[in-house]
């Protein structure tokens, strides 16, 4: 009788063959210049993000961490005038902590969840590594704690030019450790968007390492899964993702800088290329326009190839992290909702 | 407290505000002219698909159900030589047959799993309403039969210019209501690509009218839950889908003809504008360079607000139904290793 797990060995074991098998594809598919519209599937929410011109300064690629730290200021300035609205809407309470060194904040709902008394999530913020400093990381961490209900510590980790890899996955390590001083690992469950999704992943991988416990859950949303120029939609998508725009700008050259010369196939950086056996079950979101659609389902299909609960979320139309930037949005609101009732059923109480 | 339900409720009931408002987004994003190369991400066997050029005669476009004859015939030709070979490596036996006038096959592997003795899956081919008659219509039902170890009724629907809508669905529920003869709803699972996504999905909006108990399970791969150009891969994806190339092309005009003047917007021929409440345990099937990849994750959000356990699997780089080009391709194992484990997981024995 040929069952699922049979099935599925057999199709990781050709995958793994045809991995090593060398490429004589060359060839490549010539398509003509488009116009998309603004589709009529989605939210004027949505609709209004979709129709917003490519991000600014894009193709601006700084070289340095010095050059970075004043386009980090200049981009945070916008999210930390917005920052008060957001917190008020989501009725939530912002501290600002450190522990063993790490800064972090502790963001609090007016009323947790009867059921997450005794939990506890853990957000890493996104921004290719370079951006988002101190609280203009917060906005998905107060979205997770007002809209789900629960207490959530967002770590503020070292970026260039302050440190360089693996500070932040170092930072990230270190809440997670601080957590479990307090907390099971059942009772935990890490988040993050996009750098914020490649840590996720890097920090399970790493506990794996150190043999630390798995943490309930995680919720990579779009992950920096391969800084390595490997994916298909860095192609496809390429011009029509309207806020990252192409493999080729300014995010993968914020996490070159954060490199400072490590092996980008390093699982710790690039996290498709780890071993994802003994991962806690997963959600993954992304959309049809992100340019890193193939960097999540590529995890996707590494999660379930290992035998991992992954669940796969993709959005009508939605650039990358679109869903993180109008809380008013139902797409918005549907996509915390689904993150929280995964977390919640496969959370300890 | 906010619940899962609570949370989701919310953000359905602002979708359905939000469908209503009226649209002033009219600017698109000019996309420029790119060469697409072929990934290294997928297995050799699937890097020869998306390196094929796009469909020969995709912009054909018959008018009438006689025209569309020679064309489906032309069509089919290809898969009935390429059948036998197919029948062989998965190891089943094909049995034609009819029941209360409709045609059929009966698809039996060599070796029934042994969780399947009494389990029956009914099979809706796919070709666009028009495409696929006859034994041309059986390699997904004879690689599920083969590779999940299923019985495998698959429904040789009339198809123009025999007949027109709702004959395909009618001949689909005719094999629904002959299976229920002999075996429980809750050991009866549908499965379809294409127009035989729709046609499951539709069957199941069919059933409800009906009140017919439920089948257990679905698998609606790539469908054509919408065949009235909304949905936003319809034009990222123009021109990357080597397969079905455009809304504005073949495929299209296929189920043009089979609507026969029928309103393109009615859920039994649009199911993506049906009520999902109350529907079965779904898995879904699409890939990167879908052009029905919207078509595919909007479904997904409807199962999904309407609280329906549903799942979704998007494959690195492929175009519409690739993964059923090739059943030595390892993502063509995978795909239906997925759903074989997801019917099995919701059937009854």
């Amino acid at each position: 009788m040929k069952t699922f797990n049979h099935l599925l060995r057999t199709a990781v074991l050709t995958v793994a063959f045809a991995i090593v098998a060398p490429s004589a594809m060359a060839q490549g598919l010539d398509v003509p210049s488009r116009n998309l519209p603004v589709p009529d599937s989605v939210s004027p929410q949505i609709q209004k993000l979709i129709a917003a011109p490519r991000r600014a300064g894009w193709d601006v690629l700084p070289k340095t961490g010095q050059e970075w730290k004043p386009v980090a200021e200049a981009a945070a300035a916008g999210t930390l005038k917005a920052l008060p609205g957001l917190i008020d809407r989501m009725k939530v309470r912002v501290e600002k902590t450190t522990f063993d060194g790490v800064r972090a904040f502790i963001v609090t709902p007016e009323r947790v969840g009867a059921d997450n008394l005794n939990r506890v999530l853990i957000h890493m913020h996104g921004g290719c590594y370079v951006l988002s400093p101190g609280e203009a990381g917060l906005p998905e961490a107060v979205m997770m704690a007002g809209l789900g209900g629960f207490k959530v510590i967002s770590v503020d980790y070292r970026m260039p030019p302050e440190a360089y890899f693996p500070a932040a996955l170092d930072d990230g390590m270190a809440a997670y450790k601080h957590a479990l001083k307090t907390t099971p690992a059942k009772n935990i469950a890490i988040f993050g968007t996009s750098a914020g999704g490649a840590l996720t992943l890097e920090m399970v991988l790493r506990a794996k390492q150190l043999g630390l416990p798995m943490p309930a859950a995680i919720a990579p949303g779009t992950p920096m899964s391969d800084v390595t120029k490997v994916g298909d939609t860095f192609y496809t998508n390429e011009f029509v993702d309207n806020v990252l725009v192409s493999r080729d700008g300014f995010c993968d050259a914020g996490a070159k800088v954060y490199s400072a010369g490590h092996d980008m196939k390093d699982p710790l950086i690039s996290p498709v290329y780890g071993d994802m056996s003994g991962f806690p079950p997963t959600i993954l979101t992304s959309g049809t326009r992100d340019l890193l659609l193939s960097n999540t389902v590529r995890v996707h299909r590494k999660l379930r190839q290992a035998g991992i609960e992954a669940v796969l979320q993709v959005y009508e139309g939605q650039s990358h992290a679109h869903y993180l930037r109008d809380d008013s949005a139902p797409e918005t609101r549907e996509v915390f909702a689904e993150i929280s009732g995964f977390f919640s059923r496969h959370m300890g109480k």
